[in-house]
């Protein structure tokens, strides 16, 4: 009988050339399934709850494989630990229900990017934030980032490139805070498109830097035109921070 | 006329050989002076205020070289920073007093130790704290710490391998903090020996784990003994976090 393992990891994605798998370069899927294959013996494939892109970072990833191993579930996250680089760390798995899909049956996400709004570079977040040294109007990227809740057509939002039978999706929150000079941008959807948050955020910097009215945001949405947004942002500040599921799983992501 | 200038600057020196420039391994002094020559023209050597071992990180490092050149103090750091690798940053210089020497005018230093206290590993922490799964007794830990306090022989908790007159130093603090699975230990002297402080925090481990008993400290700074105290922990977990001199370079590293 085969099972169905759900995993918790985390992971700096700076080195790595994304989540998905690729005949040549180091992926954490790849990455990941080989560990997990020494462990359980018969894994070739692992789905992965997000294609996060290069140097994108997961605080909290889930992902699930097939397997005949009888090895008891609590054994597998120190297991594969043991085999995998230190920037990939599994802190959970579990026995998930037969037709449970890390990407299928996902409820909804979120992704946090940080900014560390300084004229100051701060060696330790190297690759793990972006750098941005002119002076944020917070009020206004806040008051744009609420004209993205809701259910919208992102299609002005996105970069083309994945393939996706509808651009609507459903926002649940996006927020800016401050924390001296850091700045998170949060934001929560149903799902998201290629590069949504990146462009969200760069918009949000345009609307700070003047180039966008906090009012025109609506129009943008409707106009569908990716060029009238801001730019993608790098990839460095980007971290999957949340994800929900229902049942055992859903409880495993949110402890 | 030569300037004397004092710069602060932070680095994660994870991918460094330490401080102290080598002939053959890449050094955060060796890296830091090629940039500052390309800056000033005519600078072939940095002094810094401690030699950190390979991997040991500075929150706050205070350098200082000799020049002829005309730059405005507060133009060096975005002009050195353009020339620096992202894990090394200068955030300040200023024209010292002829006679600054940034490690001689040194007051007293601190440098904090970061333990994960936890079997789950932090990708975001890797080579920059000391992961420990074992549960910590952070109240024989502190105790014990504060016998380091005060003015010892400390050859007890050190490597031979620099060269110092005398092995006397002062501790003004040593506390144990603990924050959710991170627990700190700062240490604060007018001068440090060779590996003293992973000496100390190996000490302090070995005293949660009941191999050194608490009331034991003082009889094993007496002996002099290095076999008698804890072993050297590793480097990732060791920072440089605050440094005191007088007058301006001293306003400058407390800002």
């Amino acid at each position: 009988m085969s099972r169905n393992i759900a995993l918790r990891l985390s992971y700096d994605g700076s080195r790595y050339h994304g989540w998905q798998e690729q005949p040549r370069d180091v992926t954490v899927a790849g990455t990941l399934t080989a560990a997990i294959s020494r462990v359980c013996g018969d894994v070739t494939h692992v789905t992965g709850c997000g294609r996060t892109d290069a140097g994108v970072h997961a605080l909290r990833y889930c992902a699930n494989f097939r397997t005949a191993s009888t090895i008891p579930a609590e054994r597998i996250p120190l297991a594969v630990n043991t085999l995998l680089p230190p920037d990939i760390a599994v802190s959970h798995a579990i026995d998930a229900q037969e037709d449970f899909n890390a990407i299928l049956s996902c409820v909804k996400k979120e992704y946090t990017y940080k900014i560390v709004n300084s004229r100051l570079r701060d060696p330790f977040l190297h690759n793990r934030a972006y750098f941005y040294a002119r002076p944020l109007d917070l009020g206004a990227m806040s008051r744009a980032a609420g004209f993205f809740v809701g259910t919208h057509d992102f299609a002005a939002v996105r970069s083309v490139g994945t393939e996706t039978k509808t651009t609507v999706r459903t926002v649940h929150w996006c927020e800016v805070v401050r924390d001296g000079a850091e700045v998170t941008i949060r934001v929560c959807a149903d799902g998201f498109l290629y590069n949504m948050v990146r462009a969200i955020v760069g918009t949000l910097l345009y609307v700070s830097e003047g180039k966008i009215a906090v009012e025109d945001i609506p129009r943008l949405l409707e106009s569908g035109d990716r060029r009238l947004a801001g730019p993608t942002v790098p990839p460095s500040g980007l971290y999957l921070s949340r994800i929900w599921y229902d049942g055992d799983v859903g409880e495993m992501m949110s402890e």
